[in-house]
C-alpha cells in the first residue's frame, strides 16, 4: 500500500514536536513537506526548532518557512507553554539547515501539492496563516487536496480566551478563511485535545522506549499544557492520531464558523451543531476521544520511533 | 425562623411554572412580588400565565407586568418550547386579576424591595429587562437587595444560539448592565440546567404527587425541554433549588460579562474562570450539580404543594 | 396663540446654558420640565447647574435629576470643553433648590407629559439616557409626545471619536433604543452644529445685550467649544432654533441608526439619506443651517432675554 | 529624467480605463505592469477589459490576473456604476491576450519590484485584495517600494455603504493589512473623489481630444458614477493626478484605519485627523482638490493620449 502523502504545518512547540515524531516515524504516512509559521514562538525560533527536530529524528524532508505573523492580530506567542525556545527541556542537535528551501512556505506547499500523483492531506497544527493565504494565493490548488486534518478551535470553552483557542484565535481571520474554503476539513480541537493526556504513569514509561521517548520525557518537565502529575494534553497529536487511527475518535459532520467580530469572542469557533446558523456542514468535528486507546496508540507509536 | 422575602421575575413558561410552584410552597421563602416580563412568550400571556398559576395554586400573590420587548434586540420567543400558550397542556382555571397592579414591573419592584425591613432576594427566571431598568432606574435600590440568583447564561454552549442561552441572549444589553451592576449574584445557567432533570421514572410518579404533580405531569407532555424519554431540564427550577439546597451546586467565584458585539456570538456569557479579562469577580456561577440530591429533592418539594 | 409645551433634556455645559436661555424668554415656548444627565460633566454638577441657571434667569421651572451614567458605556466626560463645573466662566447665583423635584428625571417626565392637555415636544441636548428610560419604563408616553427635537449625532464626522458625536456616543444604546422608538423625531447634530456660529464680531455684541449676554460672553471666554477668535459653535441652540425658525434648515427625511458594535465607530450615527440600510425613514435630520439667519437669530434672542 | 515606475493594481471599470490611459501616455510615468483584481466586476471580465484597453491603447504592457474574490467578504460587484461587461458603451477591439502572464499578479508585481533597479510606487485604483497578499506573502518587498498612491475610502460618508467606500469595503481586511503595512500612502478617496468632476462642457470637448477622448465620451454615456449634466467623478484618475500634480491636492498626514468590527460600518476608513485613536500617523490622505486644476489637467492628459 502506498503511503498518505501530508504536509504538517507546525510552529514547533513540544507537543508538536511529539506529533511530528509519530508522522515522521509511522508507515502509513508520507511527510512530504515541513512548513512553518508564527504560533507557539517566532517564526525564526519555529523554523529552527523543526530542523533540529529533523537532524534529531535523521529524516530528511524539506523545510519551508512561511508567515512570521498573522494576517491581522498582532503575534501573542505561548513561549508560556513551551518555554523561551518553544522546546525547552531537551539538548537537541543543531538545526539541519541544509533542509530548509528558499521558497516560502505557501509556494512549497503549492508546488508540492502540484507535483504530487495523489492528492495531498494537509496538517495544520499551528495558526492557519499559510493555508490562508495558500488558497488566497492559488485557488486551484484546492481540487489536489485530499482533505485538512487540522488541530484548533474548539466546540466549548478556551484556552487563548474565555471561549477561543490558541491556533484559531492566534489568526481568526486565516482560519475562517480556511473553514469557509470549500476543502473537506477534520477539526480536532480541545474537545478531543484536553482529553488526550499523557499520565504520570506513561511519563516513567516514556523512558524506556528509546532516544524519542527520553526526548519526550524531559520535553514534558518543561512543558505547561497540562500538569507532569495529572495529565499532559497532547494536542497536537491528535491530527496524527485522527490520520492513522480514526475509530478512536466521535466525529460529528457540522457546521463550524469563525467569530471575527466579538469583543470578547474573537477567533470563537462556532461548532454548530444544532443548526443555529442554517448553514450545510462543511467540516467533520472530532467531539470526543477514547481515552485509553489515544494513550495506547501514543505510547506504542512513540515506542516505534528511531 | 423568619422567611426570606425574594422577588420572582419570570416569564412562565413550563419549567417557570414548576419553579413557581416550588417557591410558593416553600416554608422558607416568601414570595412578595412576581413580576413578568417579555420572553418564552409574549408579555400579555406570560402575565395572564402567571394569574392562572396563582388561582390554580390559591396563592394571593400580587403581579406586575413589566418590559414588553427587550431593551434593543427584537423578541424571538421559545413558542416552540413551550407551546402556544406558554403553559400549553393543562388546563388552568381562569387568571385571577384582581391580582394584577397597575404599576408596572419596575415600580413594583421598587416598592417592595424599598418597604421590606429586610434585604429582598430577586430571582431572575427571564430575560433580565425588568432586572436592568430596576438598577438604571433607581441605582438607590441597590444596596437593599440581599442578592440575584439568576437562570441564564452558560460557561459553555448556548441553547438560542451556538453559544448563547435563551434568557441572556433574548436581552444582552439588559443582561450585561444586570452583571456589571455590583449586586451579589448567582449565575445558574445552562451548565446545570442541563443536568437538572426530571427522568421519565419521575414522570410517572408525578401523577401520584397531588395536584400540582399532575399539572407537572401534563405540562411536561408538550415542553420541549428534553424529552420524555430521557429527561426533562427543568432550568428554572435550578435557581429556586440554590435557594433553598445550595449544598447540590459546586459554585465558583469568577467574573462574568455578556458579549455584546460578536456577530454570532452576541449574547454568549463569558464565565471567566481562568481570568482570562483580568477582571475581579462579580458573581458566582454554579458550574455543577448533583444529579441524584436535584431530582429528590424536586420530587419531595413538588409533592409538598397544595 | 398657546405656547408649545416643551421638555428641556440637559446637562449643562455651557453651550446648553444658552440653548436654555433662550427656551425660557421664548414668547413661544412653555418650558414645563428641566431633566438633567450626566453627560458634559457629573450628573450632581449639571443639576446643579441648571438650578443656578433658573436662579439667575430667575424662572420657576421644575427640576428633575436623571440617569448617573449611561446604560452602558462608562461615563467620559467633557469637562476640557467645559470646564470643572460645566459652565465655567460666569459668577452664577447659589442654586435654587427648591425647584428640584423628588422624583427622578423619567417618572417627572412621564407624569408631566400624562399630565398636559396638549402633547409635548422632548428637547434632548444631551446623552439620551433618561429618555431611552423613559420609553421603556413607560411606553404608553409614545403617543403623548409630538416630536422629538435633539441635539446629537453626525451624518459625517465626530467630535468624540473619528466618526461619533458626544450626546450620541456618551450612551449609544440610548440612542439606538431613542432612534428606534417610532416618535418622530428630528435630529440636529454637527451637520449643523459646526455652522451654527457665533462670530468674533457678535461676541463682542453680546456684552450690550443686557445681563444674559454677558453671561454668555463670560462663559465663551471659557468655552473650547471652537475659539474666540474664529467662531463658537452653539450646538445646543439648533435644537432650540429648530423650533422657533425652522426655515433655516435643510432637513431631510431619512433612516438614521446607531453603530453599537464598531470597534472604533461605536456610537456613530448612519444617516442614510442613500438607503443603503433598506429601511423607511424613522427621523428628519438637519443637513445645512442659513449661518447669518442663525448669527442674527441668536444675538436677538439672547437680547431679549431677561 | 528617468520616467517613475509604477504598478497600476486595477478593476477596470471605466474611471479606471481613464486612469490608466493617462498614465500610459504619461511622460513621467512608467507603468511595468497591471495587474487585476476582482472588483468593478468579475476577475475574467477586468482581465479581459484590461487587455482590451491596451490593445485599444497599443501599449506592450504585461498584465496579470490576480485575487478573484476579497479575503473574506462575498464580492458584490458594481456593475449598476460600470454595465454588465465593466466599460459599457465603447466598441473595444478584442483583448490582447499575448499581454496575459502566466503568474499570478502578486508573483509578479513581486518579481517586477525586486527586478526594478528603482523603488517601485504601487497605484491600487481598486479593492487591495492583491497588494494585502503581496505583503503576506512577501514582507521583504515593502523595502522596494517607493509609496503606495490608492484611490479609497473616505475622511466622511461612503459609496457602498454609510460609511464605507467602495474599494476599502469591497475587501476591508485587505484594506487594513494595507494601512498597517508600514509601506509610505497616500489616500485619494471620496474627499477628492467627489470633486473631480469632468462637466457637461467639458464631455463635449473630448470628442474633439482624438481616438481616447471619442472612447471616453462614449463611455461617459453609460457610465452612473455621477451624471452626465451635472459632473462625472473620475475617482481613478486622482491617483494619477497625485503622481503627476501632487500640487493640485490638499493633503494631511495622519493615521488611517479601517472598521472590520461594525454591523453597519465594516469597511468604514478612519480618518484620525484630530488623534481620537492615539496612533501615529501611517499615511498622507488627500483631503480636498482643486477642481478647476483638475479639470484643465484631465482634458490637457486625455488630449495627449494616442
Amino acid at each position: 500500500m502506498s503511503k498518505r502523502p501530508i504536509i504538517i504545518d507546525t510552529d514547533p512547540g513540544i507537543d508538536d514536536a511529539l506529533a511530528i515524531a509519530v508522522a515522521l516515524f509511522s508507515e502509513e504516512l508520507e511527510v512530504k513537506l515541513i512548513t512553518t509559521v508564527a504560533g507557539n514562538v517566532s517564526l525564526e525560533k519555529v523554523t529552527n526548532n523543526a530542523l533540529r527536530l529533523l537532524a534529531f529524528f535523521e529524516k530528511d524532508i524539506p523545510v519551508a518557512a512561511g508567515a512570521s505573523a498573522p494576517l491581522i492580530e498582532e503575534l501573542i506567542d505561548a513561549s508560556n507553554v513551551h518555554g523561551v525556545s518553544g522546546m525547552e527541556g531537551f539538548d537537541f542537535p543543531e538545526p539541519k539547515k541544509s533542509l530548509l528551501l528558499k521558497e516560502n512556505a505557501v509556494n512549497a506547499m503549492y508546488r508540492t501539492i502540484m507535483e504530487s500523483e495523489e492528492k495531498v492531506t494537509l496538517v495544520p497544527i499551528a495558526p492557519l496563516t499559510n493555508i490562508a493565504l495558500l488558497f488566497a494565493m492559488y485557488p486551484e490548488v484546492k481540487e489536489r487536496i485530499q482533505e485538512i486534518v487540522m488541530m484548533g478551535g474548539s466546540a466549548s470553552r478556551g484556552n487563548k480566551g474565555v471561549m477561543s483557542e490558541f491556533n484559531v484565535a492566534t489568526d481568526p481571520e486565516a482560519a475562517k478563511m480556511v473553514f469557509a474554503s470549500g476543502v473537506p476539513l477534520v477539526m480536532a480541537g480541545l474537545d478531543v485535545g484536553w482529553k488526550a493526556l499523557v499520565l504520570p504513569e506513561d511519563t516513567a514509561k516514556l523512558l524506556e522506549l528509546g532516544e524519542v521517548g527520553k526526548m519526550a520525557h524531559c520535553l514534558f518537565k518543561k512543558y505547561r499544557g497540562g500538569s507532569f502529575n495529572t495529565g499532559l494534553k497532547m494536542y497536537d497529536s491528535c491530527a496524527i492520531a485522527y490520520l492513522l487511527c480514526p475509530q478512536m475518535f466521535e466525529v460529528v459532520d457540522t457546521y463550524i464558523d469563525v467569530e471575527l467580530c466579538g469583543s470578547m469572542t474573537k477567533g470563537c469557533t462556532l461548532v454548530d451543531l444544532k443548526g443555529y446558523l442554517k448553514k450545510a456542514p462543511n467540516a467533520k468535528v472530532c467531539m470526543d476521544i477514547n481515552q485509553e486507546l489515544f494513550r495506547k496508540w501514543f505510547l506504542e507509536f512513540i515506542g516505534q520511533c528511531k
